[in-house]
């Protein structure tokens, strides 16, 4: 009924399973993308946005390798944020708010159109392994499918147990049923599973909210976009809308913690540390009145709303009691309850820096099923697992980036060293080099990669060439080209700093903090520049970013160096981490319970980030 | 959680569904729709196409009465054609392909812009009813909705068992889960079911057809809708296409059968008949080398394909090896298999006029839970539903069509007073009076009434009153003016008609076969009067087939105003059939549990001979 042998068979549809064979078939291989139901390919199964903190820049980073999420998220966004922007560029983390109906669409209509993709709707149920080696799926139906390698995203699926106060019934997600015998298979070869937990919030009805009690949150004026492709830009965007829980709504939702399956002890397993559920929140943030609430559209047209920060998986009489009295929820309508969901997964110390699992050659695994949370990290991994598992069967070197290249170096690394025993999470504060994993330079650090590897279009090649190019030349031009004094000191006037007695080289100057492109732009020599060599704002802003920043690009290098070579330092043996309060609460706990004897073991320990170390140092004299 | 109590509960989002929550809430109902997923409503289950013979002209009575299936149906269609062209006018069927996704997509939004209609995703595993009258519904987490009414439109959901070959799995369609509790519930009561079966063909692959090998199914040159408003007519179609099955081909699947779950017994409901599985042709007409297969698109842009005329439950190689060897199919990939449902249904002989239930009072079925086949059939139940149940509670008189007023009222009689034993599907054949029930005056027969009873908008009204005056006037023309009969004899010779030989009223010439509007188009005068009055192609129609059929029509008012004698005949509500000895047994056992209203209900049940009929006209003193 198949091809004799496909070259990969990706086991899912979600973001890890969509890129994993958008990949994998981009680059040549055969690819067959088998999923439990054809018509929920690049479902968005929690909320209706792709991006913000650490994760946009692993959507530019997939872009730029020549991934289809960046794509996907931009043909679906009805809303554009920069996050952080007040901040230095490393922070600069881009967001889309999404049509979840037409971010699916998009998907799977990018997927049939990429040539070597092939589809089968059935749910897989076990693995063919032959001397140690994949050898296809076998589906529930009973049929075997052949396969060079096997891509597992099986997401939230594996013996999915879905948990609304006191009640609990198998399902993958709301409405879908829950994939079996994997688990079962994999345990037996010798892997180690184990159980995760996710929540998500209620979905209500947006015609019975008072948004006038709440506080718009409209997108960015001039909003741009994630593909470095040429995508078009949002014309129209849609609102979101701020709200906070009270003190009220707290003590009604305590009125349900005995019924609750994460106090009660039904749920076991571990939840996303830093997405946690309200209840979660109230319990351990005990002091704080309220929580914010991000009311956020479904799409363009439907009235459905996603109510981001209040996952929750209390009874759904007690969640819907404490959502009305949330200022403008006073007449909510559920559309359906929030509630947790437990899946097994695998955890990812059992895998090579390529996603390959050590156990069973050519199987890889990308997604949730290795202990992650999020779309973007699910979609890198499924990017790096498809390039992986092409590129071993055509026995070419493996393709892995260092944690100084990419988010994804850092995302991949973290897992397969340190382990997750939590939902993993990307944060900028998880990347030692952050300075250099930048959004804007995702291209200028990737494109080249995925191009040679045989992913990145040429197209696209080119125009990070020409960007790299044209931004070059353009901090040439600043540096070669002298200001008019007079012209220059009406901008430093401006900006509060200290004027310019003879006219000078203009780097010289667009250095100095407080002075930005736009006042350069200014002057007449700029805006003629810019004109002339028709430069864009990708160019723009990759020259002021490297004009301004070089020193803190510099700087940071050296302490990451330093870092490096800082790694012998012991911990005494009784030392009391609760003292450190400017440590976080995770590594706090994580340290006080593995102990760690040196700094370099601390380092390595999920959850404990480079600047959690830099407090530890300077708290030990270094 | 939820209103105090709704008006109507709509339990189930396909088809009827839909249909009943959109009529209850635009009459005033607070209406809930409760469905499994929310992302499904208006899915179609089957074949990516609305409307064709008798279904098109449901769909038209839908539209005229102010439902939503007529406008989703255009908003979402990818192809027009009225088939039947070359026949009569009453055989005149309107046929769209739709875009399967766009068309849910409308239908959701339809339903979200309906004030008066809210939204809850869960499944209904009970039904609250007190003291013989429904209270609401009990959902699967153990929630109870009040209601005044509920509308039950499961589908092929109660306990849905899906057989592939000799393999089975519980769902209410691929990749979703079965509903559960229900049938228990009822039949406890005292409610009769049974089990019915359908089937699907397999998904394929577009990409890997030879297309070049079929014959082109366009739409019409000139594309028409199905709404009576002014949704958009098409600019551009998408082809189907035709090929066909060979001995080759059933050989093939010959040899599947002993693993058939229709021949081996496993499957013992019965399937539609006029919708038969492919394994099912070739078994009943085993003389036929050949059967047709057409090749539907699923929408605008995906590669993925409906292959219509080989619906099968055999195992899925045989399913595959067969249609391999189908004329352009050679190198087919299949996305999914076909299988056969078995779900369960309620012998509609339980149900009133109004579906309400006999035993349970404000409780109505409507769609697949009565036995019938067709998202039309299903969708004008649901309407019909919808409209009962919110004049029920609001102590207003029934809505009903008769037999000659709508096929919607040929169904719903048929239905009750029938009952089936197999999948019901709707024929021209079925409708005594079908020169009357034309999909072209759908809006003058049905619009008054759905405006009367508060469903269909006044702008429907006001179109349809301009469009029967309109027509009026056009033909009180061709009553009245005379032609010129030189330019007359140019027409009747091109049509091989007898040449006149003066001047007379163009209406005598008109209603002369093989005289079209297109010929009568041809005279300056009538040119002008089209041009001049903004006449559209609604109005020609309906002026054109009043002239030209208005004999055929005329009689068969006169035949329904006969049968309308005995349907006044009213049978007392509590008649004892018991005591009438000389009614045949049969007779008295049919009547003694169906409860016909009036004679003439009585005489449509099967087994009720004319003497029956005759012994109990004249106990009623006729």
């Amino acid at each position: 009924m198949f091809e004799k042998e496909y070259d990969v068979i990706v086991v899912g549809g979600g973001h890890a399973g969509a890129e994993a064979a958008a990949s994998a078939a981009n680059m040549g291989s055969k690819t067959l993308l088998v999923t439990m139901n054809l018509q929920t390919i690049g479902q968005m199964s929690c909320n209706p946005a792709m991006g913000g903190i650490a994760k946009g820049q692993i959507v530019r980073e997939i872009d730029a390798l020549g991934g289809y999420s960046g794509i996907v998220s931009d043909k679906s966004a009805i809303q554009y944020k920069m996050l952080n922007k007040s901040k230095g560029p490393a922070m600069w983390s881009p967001r889309t708010q999404n049509d979840r109906m037409r971010f699916a669409e998009e998907w799977r209509l990018m997927l049939e159109r990429t040539p070597n993709v092939d589809f089968y709707q059935e749910m897989v149920s076990g693995l063919l392994i032959e001397k140690g080696r994949i050898a296809g799926v076998r589906t529930s139906l009973g049929l075997d499918i052949k396969a060079k390698s096997v891509v597992l995203t099986n997401g939230t699926f594996l013996n999915g147990l879905i948990h609304i106060g006191d009640k609990q019934f198998g399902g993958g997600r709301a409405g879908e049923r829950a994939a079996t015998g994997i688990t079962e298979q994999l345990t037996d070869i010798g892997f180690e599973s184990g159980r995760m937990k996710t929540g998500t919030p209620p979905r209500v009805d947006g015609r019975s909210l008072d948004y006038t009690k709440m506080i718009p949150q409209p997108g960015d004026p001039h909003p741009e976009k994630f593909s470095y492709l040429d995508t078009i830009v949002l014309k129209s965007q849609r609102d979101c809308h701020m709200t906070h829980t009270s003190r009220e709504v707290h003590d009604l939702l305590k009125e349900g913690f005995d019924r609750s399956p994460m106090f009660n002890g039904r749920i076991k397993s571990i939840g996303p540390r830093y997405c946690p559920s309200i209840e979660d929140k109230i319990h351990r943030f005990a002091d704080k009145d309220s929580h914010q609430i991000f009311v956020e559209p479904e799409g363009w047209d439907t009235v459905e709303v996603y109510v981001n920060g209040f996952s929750t998986s209390l009874p759904e009489d007690v969640q819907f009691k404490a959502l009305r009295s949330v200022k403008g929820f006073e007449k909510v309508k559920f559309f359906r309850p929030g509630y947790a969901i437990e899946y097994d997964y695998f955890p990812p110390t059992q895998l090579k820096h390529t996603l390959e699992t050590k156990i069973i050659e050519n199987l890889y695994f990308a997604g949730q099923i290795n202990g992650t949370t999020g779309y973007e990290e699910a979609a890198s991994q499924g990017l790096m697992a498809g390039v992986n598992a092409h590129l071993k069967i055509n026995d070419l070197p493996p393709f892995t980036l260092q944690r100084d290249e990419a988010y994804i170096g850092v995302l991949i690394d973290d897992l397969i060293t340190k382990g997750t025993e939590e939902p993993y999470r990307m944060f900028t504060s998880r990347a030692e080099y952050r300075t250099l994993l930048r959004q804007d330079n995702a291209d200028l650090r990737l494109t080249p990669k995925g191009y040679a590897i045989g992913l990145a279009s040429e197209e696209r090649l080119r125009k990070m060439m020409e960007k790299e190019e044209k931004s070059k030349e353009f901090i040439d031009f600043f540096r070669s080209t002298s200001f008019n004094p007079e012209d220059m000191n009406t901008i430093l006037e401006d900006v509060d700093s200290s004027p310019v007695k003879q006219a000078d080289k203009m780097y010289k100057v667009f250095s100095r903090p407080r002075v930005s492109m736009d006042h350069m732009l200014r002057l007449k020599e700029v805006a003629d520049y810019v004109k002339h060599n028709d430069l864009d704002k990708e160019v723009m802003d990759q020259a002021e970013i490297q004009v301004k920043y070089s020193g803190y690009i510099e700087k940071e290098k050296n302490n990451a160096d330093k870092l490096q070579r800082l790694e012998n330092i012991k911990i005494p043996d009784h030392f009391d981490y609760s003292k450190l309060k400017s440590l976080s609460y995770e590594a706090r706990e994580k340290l006080q319970a593995i102990r760690p004897v040196t700094i370099s073991q601390a380092s390595r320990i999920s959850g404990v980030s480079p600047s959690d170390i830099s407090v530890l140092l300077v708290f030990l004299g270094r």
